[in-house]
């Protein structure tokens, strides 16, 4: 006898990139290459048995107060989170009946699928342009089938690129429901762009922004990101919808150090945009040719190759200690998704597609 | 113009105790009164950089293993999470349809209500008997009633009772949803009962048991708990309905050495038991009289007093940075939930109970 619900009974869970003990190049979960900054190891070194015998803040007043300061807003633009996954499901928890649909692009982040069948909720996926750009009817489309939450994730996953400000102010106004924007590589944009979000929250009241100390911040083990939007958007995911006490004592201290240092994770993030620019290059040498990318990963696509290479690929890597990733997924089975690691990392994967890859001819 | 769902629009949401900056005696969250021992301390100052940086086990592989070990059975019957807490919200999310009623025991943790709001779902309360028992029909009425899920908290909160093991399996058995037995206290009942629930896991597949590492282990700051059951009921949560990477690399590692060293924490609960039997003591001389407790805390009613003494004592102890918690709830208007804490910070309750409270003539 089962006990389970019919539509959690009927779903596939997230399947999420391997952690392999040891590996020579670990390119498949978007990492940063770097530890966190000295600052943030002497907070974790501070964390006392008292302070794990009592329960946290529960609204993480201190790493809100910092990240508040950090955007220019007030700590009830903020809500903290057990991750940036979190608050992903705290946007459909708090915003979206279920039953009613869920406004995507496609492709993009393969659990949000996921989180809308654990919330027994359709979807209505619309397809990016060739070249992964958003489509400039997407809101009309969501608001035709009726979503009332719908996420972008931007710079897109898998591809990198990167959708302008403006393009999304437009969709806000468009669409009727609550715009989540998925920024979890935002920090490995060129700050020449001068991409700035965080105006959009205050003129539109609909758009939430995601934002995690995952990759940015070197916490990917920490589990802590935090959501950026009008208060009116925050308030109810802050006192009703989260857990009481979702973020932990560890997470909160050490993620408003990181915070306050930010600086420190920007000369990583300058040397991630430099790899990213090197690792194009010689990709492309190699005949995979990588999108336009903003974010700390390439899509390298295999061209002029038969078809099933890219996941031959994956596997002659990983039995050499190189793990990226592959989708099986339509539009994207040629294509390697490659985290930018270390200087070294990066070159021993370059090395190892010179050895598994004949140039082309 | 708001976006939130209905129902969460129309509900209200979990009111944590307070958690004071300082306090001569903090007794009213259940905290354990000492520290984690120094083993958990040891592996704390073991986290690396390293670690942090990376993805965490998304299954907490370890922690699983050293719980399965602790309780006599395998991995696939334990599923970790972020406190006992997200067990609880992941029980609503895959095993009741919103809408469907969830089934209680009243008066219980005020938390239950708030998260079968957030699911949408009515409540099916049973009250309780005057000693805090639970009715030997408890478990028609939620059929009756059509409810898929239940949860009683045992040893009973706020009153500390402890329903028999046989008794459960009775409710079990007749229940024909999912039983979540919320054991947060657990940890503090008489060895001398021998109640063992792990038993009841075996027989039945419609049992859950909640296990908290906040309070027996001394590690509320982290949030870390997890859920005890049949395959069946466990797989669902751990590969479907769980944030991907719900615990972070802190707790489970911690956790792990925490529960790998369980007879350390059992010092503290011997300690614990010993101050409960010395407080029920001393509380009954001065006229509060405390149902029988196997928890970390006393319930303590005010007896021949005028209404309204439980919550004038409430200020006026807090004025005086002795914290308590009182329930603004029928049948609990006239007690005052008392944690119990260190030596002397259960002394420093008592004398202002004698200030506060002329003795009765």
């Amino acid at each position: 006898m089962t006990f389970e619900r019919e539509n959690v009974r009927r779903m596939a869970g997230y399947v999420p990139g391997e952690q392999p003990r040891r590996a020579v190049a670990k390119l498949n979960t978007n990492e940063n290459p770097f530890p966190p900054c000295d600052a943030v190891l002497a907070t974790l070194a501070g964390i006392d048995g008292e302070m794990l015998r009592r329960y946290p803040d529960p609204t993480a007043w201190g790493f809100r107060t910092a990240a508040a300061r950090l955007h220019g807003l007030t700590p009830d633009h903020i809500v903290a989170t057990n991750g940036g996954d979190e608050l992903l499901r705290l946007a459909l928890t708090t915003f979206l009946p279920p039953g009613a649909p869920l406004g995507l692009a496609e492709p993009s982040y393969s659990l949000y699928p996921v989180l809308a069948a654990v919330h027994d909720s359709p979807l209505c996926p619309v397809p990016l342009a060739d070249d992964w750009s958003v489509p400039a009817d997407i809101a009309r489309q969501w608001n035709r089938a009726g979503a009332r939450l719908a996420i972008l994730v931007n710079p897109h996953a898998p591809s990198g690129r990167l959708t302008a400000a403006q393009e999304l102010a437009e969709v806000a106004r468009t669409f009727k429901g609550v715009l989540v924007i998925d920024e979890a590589y935002i920090d490995f944009v060129d700050p020449g762009i001068a991409h700035d979000t965080i105006a959009l929250v205050r003129e539109a009241d609909n758009v939430l922004l995601l934002r995690t100390m995952s990759k940015g911040y070197s916490l990917a083990g920490l589990r802590l990101g935090y959501g950026i939007g009008s208060p009116g958007l925050v308030s109810p995911m802050l006192s009703k919808t989260k857990d009481s006490y979702n973020v932990d004592v560890v997470a909160q201290r050490v993620g408003e150090t990181a915070l306050r240092h930010n600086w420190e994770a920007a000369e990583r993030w300058a040397f991630v945009r430099e790899e990213r620019s090197r690792m194009a290059r010689e990709l492309s040498v190699r005949g995979l040719i990588c999108a336009p990318s903003q974010a700390n990963f390439l899509l390298a696509t295999m061209t002029s190759r038969p078809p099933g290479t890219a996941r031959r690929l994956l596997r002659e890597l990983a039995d050499e200690g190189i793990f990226v990733r592959w989708f099986d997924q339509e539009r994207l089975r040629d294509s390697l998704r490659i985290s930018l690691g270390r200087a070294a990392e990066n070159d021993a994967l370059l090395a190892a597609f010179d050895r598994l890859l004949p140039q082309p001819s």
